[in-house]
């Protein structure tokens, strides 16, 4: 921490990087980072992929200050390949790297990682204490974006009572915090609209209500006019239902479909996406299926009721399923 | 604060009452006052129209205790007549009513009322406070949810710095708060999927898409198998929509239509509602239309239009009418 204080303190030249397909953390971060330093008088400039316009309210009014061998700082990029196209001649040339996510590849030549912080922007908040930046509102409104987003607006468990008290600190300098979160949670583009409506017509329950599988089609994306941030969250609807352990995602993407797999704990996703080549996490896992839809779906319920029956067995693990309490109906 | 602290740790025998249709707020905060009581050697009962199962994990394990002339103590209770039927006794004869709405009717015979308080399990916090109550798992379970539910997780713009700071305290004493969240705001019933569903398949755009229009048919309801409780926030849905200012939600009660209007603060809803027999506030109104769907869609598309027209005309409130941007599509 005050190593990367001191690296940020010495530069006069700043270049920020954040990761593609951008979120609130990396930008809120970027950006308030940015904010902070230009406040100290140094020039600073923030590089990203795309710049969506949902983030607007974060980006500054002062135009970008041409820089010349800056000190190079990546913030929330957890691996030099999330830099994007755009920015891949900076791989292997980032100075510093400020992010919470395990994964980091350790990629910078200087590394701030806090893995128990809730969002990139929480570490830089203590950060900017160790620099003696005072918090005003325009740094406190990237830093609040980026907690806030980070954690779906303090409800998932990353969430600590410490998180609380930093929220409370950055809401004193009187950032709108309402506004915010109304951008980053409520508001949905039509798109989204049209594509949750047809997303909804696709669900269906399996084994008893436990297992519940939606699909999107490229037609479907076509057609609602969505774009890929629009059907972002749409993964998590199914874990969403009432009583579904199970979650299911299909998304087509030529002639295969993506799938993702949520589990309430019941059922292990990475081993079961792991007998379709897949891997993952115990409660979030992924495969890739190359086949037809109705065919991808009767291989991901058939599999389910193998593991649920398995899961449910005294000996698991041996080869004694117990009876499934309703057979699957396949889609047409 | 002091006067209504005493009064509670004077009795012995204290009975809770909550409102009818009861939230978060009501049924956290009665049972965590429930619980702090109890704590204090009391005999306490809570009493509710309706002990709804999403918030069985508020519900204490020991039976409540039979209470002879207890003293009667009102939780988020605004006004007597929400008590509902089944409490409908207690009118008249409570001793105590602690709550945050401004529109509390002050009928009780001692009245703390917070109207500044995000919720009214956040006066709770100050309560056992000034009462040398310690916040213990299970009354932090209950004023958690309170504060949580009321503020839509720390959303809504009635949150503050000081609500994060007591939002802090409570987790402190280990309550799990994505446990809580997660049933508050992420479980949907299988009833409520397929109402969303069908609402989505009505939206209708107007004006440019800045006015949207959904309607819920009692025969949508009937089909989807839908509570009362599972209609709750639809009308938010509208004004979600991205580049929606006006948003309207037709709801059908028999021969008529509940409406219900969420405007962005650019056209006055309570204003539109009056020319039609309703009323309400400048952001969210309500009224009543007596008429087959079609025309009611048209006589509220209409009348939009020409508000519209009015709000954006120079001479405000004269007869001069703007053009409007797009003539409304109505439905078949």
């Amino acid at each position: 921490m005050r190593h990367a204080a001191q690296s940020l303190l010495e530069h006069q030249q700043i270049l920020i990087l954040c990761h593609q397909d951008p979120d609130g953390d990396t930008l809120g971060s970027g950006f308030a980072l940015c904010e902070a330093l230009r406040g100290l008088g140094k020039a600073v400039k923030v590089l990203c992929d795309s710049f969506p316009p949902q983030f607007s309210f974060l980006y500054p009014k002062t135009p970008s200050q041409v820089l010349s061998q800056p000190f190079v700082v990546a913030v929330d990029v957890a691996d030099e390949r999330l830099l994007g196209e755009r920015l891949r001649r900076y791989a292997g040339n980032v100075d510093l790297c400020i992010d919470h996510h395990p994964s980091n590849t350790l990629y910078a030549r200087q590394t701030l990682l806090e893995s128990q912080a809730a969002a990139t922007a929480e570490i830089l908040v203590r950060l900017l204490d160790v620099m003696g930046v005072p918090l005003t509102r325009r740094i406190a409104t990237g830093l609040y974006t980026g907690i806030s987003t980070d954690t779906g607006c303090f409800k998932f468990s990353n969430t600590t009572a410490q998180l609380h008290r930093t929220a409370a600190r950055l809401m004193e300098t009187g950032i709108d915090t309402y506004r915010i979160n109304r951008r980053m949670f409520d508001i949905k583009s039509k798109g989204r609209i049209a594509i949750e409506r047809m997303v909804l017509d696709t669900v269906r329950y399996y084994y008893g209500g436990t297992c519940a599988l939606i699909y999107i089609t490229q037609e479907m994306v076509e057609k609602a006019g969505a774009t890929q941030a629009e059907l972002g969250t749409l993964s998590s609807l199914p874990r969403q239902i009432e009583g579904v352990e199970i979650g299911v995602t299909l998304r087509q993407r030529g002639d295969s479909f993506k799938v993702s797999v949520h589990t309430g704990g019941t059922l292990d996703a990475a081993a079961l996406c792991a007998k379709l080549g897949g891997g993952g996490h115990f409660r979030a896992a992924g495969c890739v299926i190359r086949a037809p839809l109705p065919q991808a779906v009767r291989t991901l319920v058939e599999l389910i009721g193998l593991e649920l029956a398995r899961a449910r067995s005294p000996l698991a693990g041996q080869a004694s399923p117990r009876k499934i309490p309703s057979s699957p109906k396949l889609l047409d």
